[in-house]
């Protein structure tokens, strides 16, 4: 039977259920608005490391063994670990998953590793390759600032819609048993590039992207555009997330009203990080800790979470190319 | 029902069928002793580009259009395209895989790259998410010196143990419908690190992750030693398949008479790649070249494919850190 719909959609026969999830971020995240949220904030940012990829590595490791800590399971039952990161190589999940001897696939698809490896993860489940498999997604501020960007000493003056690059870590632990919340569909993006070359404006570059996945997915799965109460943005930021609504409502969808961007919400304005939070572990931390507990508690029934991310890298765009986005919708259910 | 096997293992319920493949290779791989099995051999280094980041794109593109060409179908039939790297952030694949507008996995494994992309293909399609997917692995010589060892007009001289990266791509078309070779099984590699140091012997850093897989395999799946006619690891190079019939020797796995490795295929000794070749490319176009042609004529019946990664950045290397490997063991079989 064909699980998959229209273009770029799956719709799962036996939805996987995340039964436990663990976040953990750094200083700067533990002082913004969802600090409450976050398992676990560290003070130092190096996570007791000395350089700041090992300290990525160490935050990749804690936080994956703590999502299968509370799972009740051994690291032995994880019969898959998919993980992505912004460093050079993934060294940051590879470093990380290193000591736990599991089956590894290691993804690259910049902000929007999350959610390739929450569909990919629910996909090796549902497909009856695993039981068990741990879905995560990490990234450091000064490991992104190294990789993309300045030494952090020269402190380089940021642009209005820079963002700012989270410390953290989002881990799920998936399973083909559970009680939800359940990972019922999955649209996986396609590459989208219409041009945009400013690094200071990943927003712009990704919201494109995060409109062709939300339409496609409303489209692919014949859903009504209230469908869900939430629909969660990894890190267009504040500019990126007006062009979301925009481009949108160009193709007759409105989701104003139940919009949100991870980007926008780990951060207050206050907090100086200009267009909001971004890099990988900013909505794979906001997921595992925020927006998986309003799903617990049932303030929010039906959430499409929509990772988003800039595929570029230094030399590309030193050679003047553009930057392309994708973006990958999850579609999370509280009830079956 | 579950199918996975063991620690790592799965066996498909409805193997995949390899419908179409192509591999494009550059002028030295064009000199070397597979020369008549590329489907094309460019005399052009650059792919008439102007970097060598957009030359691995151009490469890239033209061999997955030249896959899909070749099985009838068109780029809108495909439903998901999985492709790996070496560049920073995959730049090779998504900037290759852009104009495709394609649902799109980014995978990073390093040289592994085409055995994780055949066997998350394969499980695409034997678990009901699409008909179509395409697999594809690329890597450049000059692009990976420059991503990883020193610019080309220093002239350094290499050690007895370095590999020549090859420039090529290979890339297969899966489907749910065909008449093989199928993918019938595959052992998802570990993360293993036994210490190595030398970035100049990656050979041995990949040895005992190719050890591990394919003793997972055989024990998994309950198979003897000798059932496959033909056991290709990736890119090992002449000293890394000394160390990897070793580590299985002590395992009291006796594979000698039956392995063969990519990289020592590729290119002559005369040809000076020392170790051999390696690459994402390297097993990915001697895969959909030299391995398929023998087994759509029945030279070999059954192939265990096992393309190897040595997953260091210049980063970590820099700071002291030791070479993890993975490999990724596929079974592909001529009949049923």
């Amino acid at each position: 039977m064909l699980k998959h719909f229209g273009d770029a959609s799956v719709k799962f026969a036996n939805p996987p259920s995340i039964v436990s999830a663990a976040s953990i971020v750094g200083p700067k995240e533990g002082e913004g608005p969802l600090a409450k949220y976050f398992d676990k904030i560290s003070s130092d940012v190096l996570f007791g490391k000395e350089t700041w990829e090992q300290a990525e590595s160490e935050l990749m490791r804690q936080t994956v063994e703590l999502a299968i800590q509370k799972s009740g399971l051994a690291v032995g039952d994880i019969q898959y670990i998919l993980a992505g990161d912004l460093l050079n190589q993934n060294s940051g999940s590879i470093y990380g998953a290193r000591s736990f001897g599991r089956p590894f696939f290691g993804l690259f698809g910049a902000c929007s590793a999350m959610g390739m490896a929450m569909t990919l993860g629910s996909m090796l489940i549902d497909g009856g390759y695993a039981n068990y498999t741990v879905a995560n997604a990490s990234s450091h501020f000064c490991g992104a600032e190294k990789t993309f960007r300045f030494p952090l000493e020269l402190g380089t003056q940021r642009a209005p819609t820079a963002s700012w690059t989270v410390t953290g870590d989002g881990a799920v632990v998936l399973s083909s048993r559970g009680r939800g919340p359940y990972i019922t569909a999955a649209t996986t993006g396609a590459i989208i590039d219409l041009g945009q070359k400013d690094v200071n404006n990943m927003g712009a570059a990704m919201a494109p992207a995060a409109a062709d996945a939300i339409a496609k997915h409303f489209r692919d799965l014949a859903l009504p555009h209230d469908h869900y109460d939430l629909i969660a943005t990894g890190d267009l930021g504040r500019y990126g997330s007006k062009l979301l609504l925009q481009l949108l409502q160009q193709e007759n969808i409105d989701i104003t009203t139940r919009h949100t961007d991870c980007g926008v919400l780990i951060f207050d304005e206050k907090q100086d990080v200009h267009a909001g939070g971004s890099g990988c572990g900013c909505c794979g931390s906001v997921f595992a800790g925020y927006l998986l507990n309003k799903l617990r508690t049932g303030e929010i029934k039906k959430l499409l979470f929509v990772p988003t991310g800039a595929l570029h890298s230094v030399a590309t765009i030193q050679q003047g190319e553009t930057i392309p986005g994708i973006a990958h919708a999850v579609a999370v259910e509280r009830e079956l």
